[in-house]
């Protein structure tokens, strides 16, 4: 029977608890569907500076390069915040996304009939979103060079950064993104800012040129001012988004959050080849760590998506979806999504809840 | 008696509609307070385009650069949207901005008891939101060179922008924002990406390192993907927001869409010194240009900010502002803010309607 290598990176705060209710799913799933799973869990991010003093230890990156998928839980936490940035959190995930050379970054905002109260928004906004942000991960002006500190002519200092995308970069994500609108509703609205940036409007050029090839998807353009409003105003109109990596980390938060439930959000960041690494979006929220109160259901739909789109399991991934669909439909809630009539359950059992329904 | 010269640029799409009510406000609350008021009207915009060829004509920089202050309609439409950069009418925009040096640009969202309604947010999170958003407006990204198109080292094709600040750009976007701050609730919320990018490093460590000047005003940090969520779970605990010139061009439009009424919102761009460029944030709005729809009430608003940040003249700014709320609360409303109850007005109207009240 087949069998398969998963790194889990449980990381910082809330994330060694959801990795491991995670784990236990992943485990089941495979037991029931008949293929193995075996896990290297190695040290990453805060845990991995006071461990070894780097968020990115070789052995990590290493570990994540040969198995089939990576399952990260979270990283960061007011202990590391004041570290050089060659010694922050943060720098880890940017190395590790940059050394699996993951550039398509997933990243789904669904809002559940169950949990469309959770939403700020007014139900008939909320109810009936969802979207999917396709965002370029590996480039932009999180890489792009030159950046750094300096003085200018009148000896002042300056801070810089590069903002850069190449035609292949731009090519490779918004086929990507285009496959992806294709699958779902077939529609593709690529978000620039091609009135003022040169970036945007090579980015704009190359997406364009693309469009001939699927004629199936109707794409649109919307500069990013624009596009945060229309998330506010009308997130309904939006099937899937592609925008470059720092419109992508904003744009794709505004949505997550329209949905009222960011602890139940997954993502997966995929490469050309190679395996892909999945993650929770929230972050390590250090104020409940240790207190068996983080909502797993994210990690568990990470969990989902690395299955499908990580080792091509689409039933076990299925399995988990459908699981996490049955639990809430019982009425079992993390405190997150808590609202009167429901069953506050903490961080484990919510995970004992979801194999049960497994 | 004191005598201002005010440069009028009503540009394109509703921009003259909204700009000729708002002169004719400026006039009167001119005539009740004392002093006199001449206008100098300037094609700007696609309109200048037309008209010769270039989207800033030096005439009107020149007008802008003499008068006491500049008000603006609005730029843009279908027509030029595929023009070459240098003829587009953003450009011109951009052009005025850094001609004038108006680097401080301030954007009040507000959501005002009458129209809670119209915001997509639910009640109980829309009211009472009244945020300002100080935003860097003549560097960073926008103007940070090199920029352009070149190959890279594959013969790949790359678009290519930089986001710089020098420490004096900083120090002084966010004295302003400490100042505004310290007349509003005593709250700043700095808005940077400085997990990541070099130039923000910067921009935290100054506007640090100025809040011992400000001992009266609580200082904050926050990273803008975490801001764009914010803004979206729990806008009221916002106060003042500074930022640089790209994240604030997202934010502030985000923040504006949450009051649900665009149509609504001015601002103000200053300088050191030398006249301010005042506009409302909506756009030209071609679908319903020259058809007597537009709401004329940001316009209106920004002929207050004109008075009061332009010209010091803050008894008639608050004259046509008391109007502004004098007559929604009469129930007058363009179709933008319209709901059952009201009574639907055009532009031309709703500007009468305010000049009575004033
Ligand atoms: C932690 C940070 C570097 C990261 C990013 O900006 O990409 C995070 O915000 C995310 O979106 O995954
Ligand atoms: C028209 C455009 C260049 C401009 C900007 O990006 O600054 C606009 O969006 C704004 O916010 O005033």
């Amino acid at each position: 029977s087949k069998s398969y290598n998963i790194t889990l990176l449980p990381g910082d705060g809330i994330g060694p608890e959801v990795i491991s209710v995670a784990k236990n799913a992943l485990q089941l799933v495979a037991s029931i569907e008949g293929f193995k799973v075996a896990f290297e869990e190695m040290p990453m991010g805060g845990a991995a500076l006071d461990a070894v003093g780097v968020p990115l230890p070789d052995e990590t990156l290493n570990s994540a390069k040969k198995s089939d998928a990576t399952l990260l839980g979270a990283i960061g936490g007011y202990k590391w915040d004041k570290n050089e940035k060659h010694l922050k959190p943060e720098t880890g995930l940017l190395q590790l996304r940059e050394g699996l050379q993951v550039f398509a970054n997933l990243r789904p905002a669904t809002v559940l009939p169950q949990l469309v109260d959770a939403s700020t928004l007014k139900k008939e906004v909320a109810e009936g979103v969802d979207l999917m942000v396709v965002r370029e991960l590996t480039g932009g002006i999180y890489f792009g060079k030159p950046r750094g500190f300096s003085t200018n002519e009148n000896g002042q200092e300056i801070g810089f950064n590069t903002e850069v995308y190449a035609a292949y970069e731009i090519d490779r994500i918004a086929r990507i993104a285009f496959e992806t609108a294709r699958k779902r509703r077939g529609k593709l609205c690529s978000v620039d800012k091609a009135n003022v940036l040169e970036a945007s409007m090579l980015w704009r050029k190359i997406v364009t040129a693309l469009a001939s090839e699927y004629p199936d998807v109707e794409l649109s353009h919307m500069y990013v001012d624009n596009a945060a409003m229309q998330l506010v105003r009308n997130p309904k109109q939006f099937d899937t988004i592609v925008t470059n990596n720092i419109f992508g980390d904003i744009l794709s938060d505004e949505a997550s959050m329209i949905t009222g439930s960011i602890g139940m959000l997954p993502s997966a960041s995929l490469g050309a080849a190679g395996p892909g690494l999945f993650e929770p979006i929230h972050g390590s929220a250090p104020d409940i760590a240790g207190q068996d109160k983080a909502n797993p259901l994210a990690t568990m739909l990470s969990a989902a998506m690395l299955l499908k789109y990580g080792l091509g399991e689409e039933k076990a991934a299925q399995r988990i979806e459908a699981a996490v669909l049955d639990t809430l439909n019982q009425g079992f809630r993390t405190g997150d999504i808590h609202s009167a009539g429901h069953k506050l359950v903490g961080c484990k059992e919510m995970g004992e809840e979801v194999l049960k329904s497994i």
